[in-house]
């Protein structure tokens, strides 16, 4: 670490971009602290480093300008926690209960009597339909403001069933000392997500620190109509864009308009995105977060007898193409010595 | 413009951000110069500059947050020359030209036979379904990396036929200054077009200093695909977003995730936009460019006869609607002293 934050090469890092050279000069004033203190040391923290490292190294053949200093995080899974069910999972299913009372025919009707009578074996095999009738329910037919507002009123009193903690505690304390280190280094750093832009939208600024502009998701389709005179941007219950597998460089492309020159992912659905990071030129970083620590979060896909509970998953052919493609594993149980930001 | 420069209020713009702090000293330091040089004193001046202050003063109702300074402007008629025909169309009429040795069948095929005959009254004529067809073979087919080659290739060749100037040199100095002007206040500049995305962004860094990742514009279906063994971006025949009329609000609210605190534009085509600007909370700004200056550029819509040449127009019932919103219009002969940055 010494060498990025030497004074030496200030004058570089100045030039820049300004805001990082503050951000590089108040680390420096402090004794040179680890920006990765919860990483142990280790083929995945070097990596990290060394990727910084030479791509804001002018002498570099690999260096990136500052404006093409681009990073995207996929979120579940590689940012916070994943399991049983995805948050926005928990969510949807939540928002059926309350909406029950308003439904009586639910009751009788799948996929939302399984719900109501949280019948997990049933929830385990619904399909792509199953989950899409319950995202049309509760996910459409409001205006954006009102589901964000119901979004942020769940976050406030929803906890995790494990951890009895509030889901934006379940972020990944390394994982967000990447992404601060990656912006103190004039890197722009983006979630590129499958969930819904909308839902991730509402706690990106506070959970991670990544603005409403630098979220990527899915989205469904949103009309411009008027409700009492006054305009608002209606929900409809139509798929628009599925951010996810080739959707996720097809996001990127379309709200970014740059490819990155790092990405961050743990599952079949980041793998796209990861092939088109690493296509482009200059300095490249491909990482993969493995679960493979059940006791102090969870152990699934090739390091765990888990079942998974999302499309898109760690399988052993994305393990295959990670060592083909010479992608870096992130252990969570050896690269992490610590997961969340509450643990001492 | 003082009020905005006194040395009493920085400490509060230093708070705002420090990137707009470091810009404001330096205007302070070099005798206070006047940021909208090329406009002339009255009512639309005043509105900028009054917001600006409102906007950025802690101490106002009616501040906006640094994070909240978005400003979105359409492109074509508001940012640059759009009569006779706006730029990204005469792009796709060469385009046609240029490959019509491959197209012999063209000849005999509308609307092709029509472009490659340069039958201007039967182009006046073109249907959205006609320039469908066009924008099919001129904009698909090819990967987005390709496609931006071919756009730089023709930028740089082509020239106005009245100003024999690069299309890029036609951009309305004033708006260039009002653009900076809000960026050095700590604003976000969004150019919110209409026009092709993949095409605004290719020269939107140097024309305009927006980065990609502000450009929202309209785009076909991207797929994510291998050739030869590399992933590319194919665009394809198909329309997958149209970033006007009420798709305005919608394109914003997908890519950025907040409203607008200001918008300027030329056309119905914004209408929305501004509706959906003025309908949020805090300092407002909605105005709209008037083509009334035949001599230095064109008159049309309320103000002159020349024929209209886009779905979106200065219409009759825009003008009302201005008036009973009270939005800004902004007169390019009254307004601005000087229209292009090459007139001296």
């Amino acid at each position: 670490m010494s060498t990025l934050l030497d004074s030496s090469r200030l004058p570089e890092v100045i030039a820049a971009t300004i805001l990082s050279c503050l951000c590089l000069t108040v680390s420096a004033a402090s004794g040179q602290t680890d920006p990765l203190l919860s990483w142990s040391d280790g083929p995945a923290k070097h990596a990290i480093v060394s990727f910084v490292r030479e791509a804001t190294d002018r002498s570099s053949a690999n260096y990136v300008a500052p404006q093409d200093r681009i990073v995207a995080f996929d979120q579940d899974g590689t940012l916070w926690v994943e399991h049983p069910l995805y948050t926005q999972g928990v969510f949807a299913l939540d928002r059926v209960h309350e909406l029950a009372p308003t439904h009586p025919e639910w009751r009788e009707q799948q996929p939302f009597a399984a719900v109501l009578a949280s019948d997990r074996p049933a929830m385990a095999r619904f399909s792509e339909a199953d989950w899409a009738n319950i995202v049309d329910v509760t996910h459409a037919g409001m205006s954006s403001d009102a589901f964000q507002e119901i979004v942020r009123d769940w976050l406030e009193k929803a906890s995790d069933p494990r951890f009895h903690r509030p889901f934006t505690e379940l972020v990944y304390q390394p994982m967000l000392e990447v992404m601060r280190f990656f912006r103190a280094n004039g890197f722009k750093t983006y979630i590129v997500t499958g969930g819904g832009e909308e839902f991730v939208r509402v706690y990106a600024e506070r959970a991670y620190g990544v603005p409403t502009e630098q979220v990527v998701g899915s989205s469904i389709l949103t009309q411009y109509e008027y409700r009492d005179g006054r305009p608002v941007l209606m929900r409809e219950p139509k798929v628009f864009f599925i951010d996810d597998h080739g959707g996720k460089p097809v996001g990127i492309n379309l709200f970014v308009g740059k490819r990155p020159c790092a990405a961050f992912g743990n599952s079949t659905g980041d793998q796209q995105m990861l092939e088109w990071t690493q296509a482009g030129k200059g300095a490249r970083l491909m990482m993969l977060v493995l679960h493979d620590d059940p006791e102090r979060e969870y152990a699934y896909g090739p390091a765990g007898g888990l079942p998974d509970t999302k499309v898109g998953v760690f399988s052993d052919a994305l393990m295959a193409e990670a060592r083909r493609n010479g992608w870096t594993i992130i252990s969570m149980k050896k690269d992490w010595k610590r997961i969340f930001g509450f643990e001492k």
